[in-house]
């Protein structure tokens, strides 16, 4: 091949001359973290954006297991969570002292939904405590219905919104958002959590603050998940520039609608009305013999999710329903590469193997 | 009072302009995160100050948990720790599943040292997986008798030094490093551990990489607790700088020596021979006498380590032996200040305060 490979992910964050003016600021104050001035304004200006109180921490992993030990639920109690995720979800689960109970996704959304927890609660094999929906690559989370659910089992929700800074809603239950390097808005390292819920965001901001109180005594469990003021720095820069990097993503995703064929698996993908930072696309054929053809292309691809949670040794005793979806999901979906790096070449040359794949037979 | 106040504690990390070579570098590579460039050389540089093999990591509770977790100690098990500690070691004790039992320290060092700990063992109310010896305020650990301890006892031994980056030693157990804000080399938030056993480091490596082996599997329960490309930056910025720092706090501390009274409870602190953060002394008369003292002077005091792990509200149902040390230091220790802004003057107030407080009756 002579084409240059095609990466499938290339991240670009505000540079070192976006970043100076706040760097002078830490400069100024000599405060680095612990909820400096930085990572304050950078609360405000999510609070502002989301119409939701929101607290900036170290990473979305953190933030899922402080959401969780911040509302309490009992330890040793099973947390369902959709086993169509990314490993941190459950990572995040097991450090708040909770076990995974993984569980299928809706047919047509890829995500847990209300109505199923409700249907998979009387299954469960234990007591669950909580329940972690997930945002499929970004999708929006039905926080309406969560709330309502929650309402009516009484039981603490979380939820995994970790690429969907463009989607996310606030809502009476925290939100957990990553500022990921690899997401539509970065920070190198970081994420936030949204809720309405005043008391129980400062918990979960007491939580990430080793649990002290006014005093310094540790009046819960905890830990250190703290932005910093240079990622507070990175975040506040990067949300300087955020129309226009949406107005670039969904340039680039306008394109895919023109390049890619609409399949009924792909339409849903391709024609998304909002910033993503992933594409992952279903071949009938199965995600070994289209990454074998991207690869003989030099186009990287990637499986964000690999064959969902159930799959991964580390989660392999964990209790679990039957997943068809997931399992269905899991043998197709491979991602391609999305990101600003990509020119009508490239994306020709991407559509161009997506198409060849298609041909093949499932 | 006319006098400025003194803050117990003002960092200088360093500045924009050090900052900027390292972040042109972060504009070329486009990798924030994820074990990028900057990490890499971060990991050689302090393998080559310490003549052991480091891995960088998020911040230093993570670290704990994360080398507990890497260890595999049995699930729910004790992990002895001494209760003069900050509450950071508790908390990543829980985080890695275990439960803090929490003992006394020797009276000569403050530590928990390895004679006691095979002594409290036979005492503890369950199984003991892992014990965590702490470094009192950068106190140097006695790295071979802990290795002696764990080849006797076959226990997993994780070493708490996370103000210790001027006393720490390499040896065949994890011995985990802060670099806060607040310690003597800072890049804001950060750690790394130090581990001769390069297979157990990578376990920890692993560990904090959402457990992931190299085909994006979880192989084993974990996290995110990387250290960015931002925060290498400041780390190897700093680490730069490091042999005038270290002589500036070297100064400080001879200046200590000679402004304040080497009574027998204070010379071992005031002579010490180590770049130290911070400067704890015990006062006969208590904490809380000397403390209003030292505000009535406006000068800031901070109880480092407040009453011991087993006086925090979240620790109190800790399983626990009698400690009588612990509670005699955690009633007359004091923090003062001690950074790079104290001049003579600020010093001499300091002493003047110090000494007056030396004549209250216990």
């Amino acid at each position: 091949m002579d084409s240059p490979a095609i990466p499938v992910m290339r991240p670009r964050l505000p540079d070192a001359d976006a970043l100076l003016p706040y760097l002078r600021r830490i400069d100024q104050t000599r405060v680095y973290s612990n909820m400096g001035p930085l990572a304050r304004q950078l609360a405000d200006i999510l609070g502002a954006h989301f119409h939701c109180p929101a607290h900036p921490l170290a990473n979305a992993t953190l933030g899922l297991a402080i959401a969780l030990m911040a509302m309490g639920p009992p330890a040793g109690s099973l947390c369902m969570v959709p086993s169509w995720t990314f490993a941190a979800s459950a990572h995040a689960i097991i450090l708040a002292g909770m076990v995974p109970f993984l569980v299928d996704v809706d047919e047509a959304s890829g995500m847990l939904v209300p109505e199923m927890a409700a249907d998979f609660l009387p299954r469960a094999p234990g007591h669950v405590g909580a329940i972690m929906p997930v945002s499929a690559f970004g999708h929006p989370v039905d926080i309406a219905g969560w709330q309502d659910f929650r309402a009516r089992h009484g039981l603490a929700v979380v939820v995994d919104a970790a690429a969907g800074f463009d989607t996310a809603q606030g809502g009476d239950l925290p939100v957990v958002i990553s500022l990921h390097a690899t997401k539509v808005l970065g920070a190198g390292e970081g994420a936030f959590i949204l809720c309405r819920d005043t008391d129980l965001l400062h918990r979960c901001a007491t939580t990430s603050n080793f649990g002290f109180s006014a005093d310094r005594q540790a009046s819960m469990a905890g830990m250190n998940a703290k932005l910093s003021e240079y990622h507070a720095a990175v975040a506040l820069a990067a949300i300087e520039r955020w129309p226009q990097d949406r107005g670039h993503i969904m340039a680039l995703t306008r394109k895919l609608a023109e390049t890619l064929p609409q399949t009924a698996g792909w339409r849903g993908e391709v024609t998304r009305a909002f910033a993503a930072n992933t594409l992952n696309l279903e071949f009938p054929s199965g995600w070994q013999a289209a990454e074998a053809r991207f690869a003989a292309a030099a186009i990287e691809t990637r499986r964000w999710w690999g064959g969902g949670l159930h799959r991964h040794p580390a989660f392999r005793h964990c209790p679990h329903l039957p997943m068809p979806e997931t399992d269905r999901r899991a043998d197709l979906t491979l991602g391609l590469p999305f990101h600003g790096d990509l020119d009508g070449v490239a994306l020709r040359r991407i559509a161009d193997v997506a198409r060849a794949c298609l041909d093949d037979q499932p």
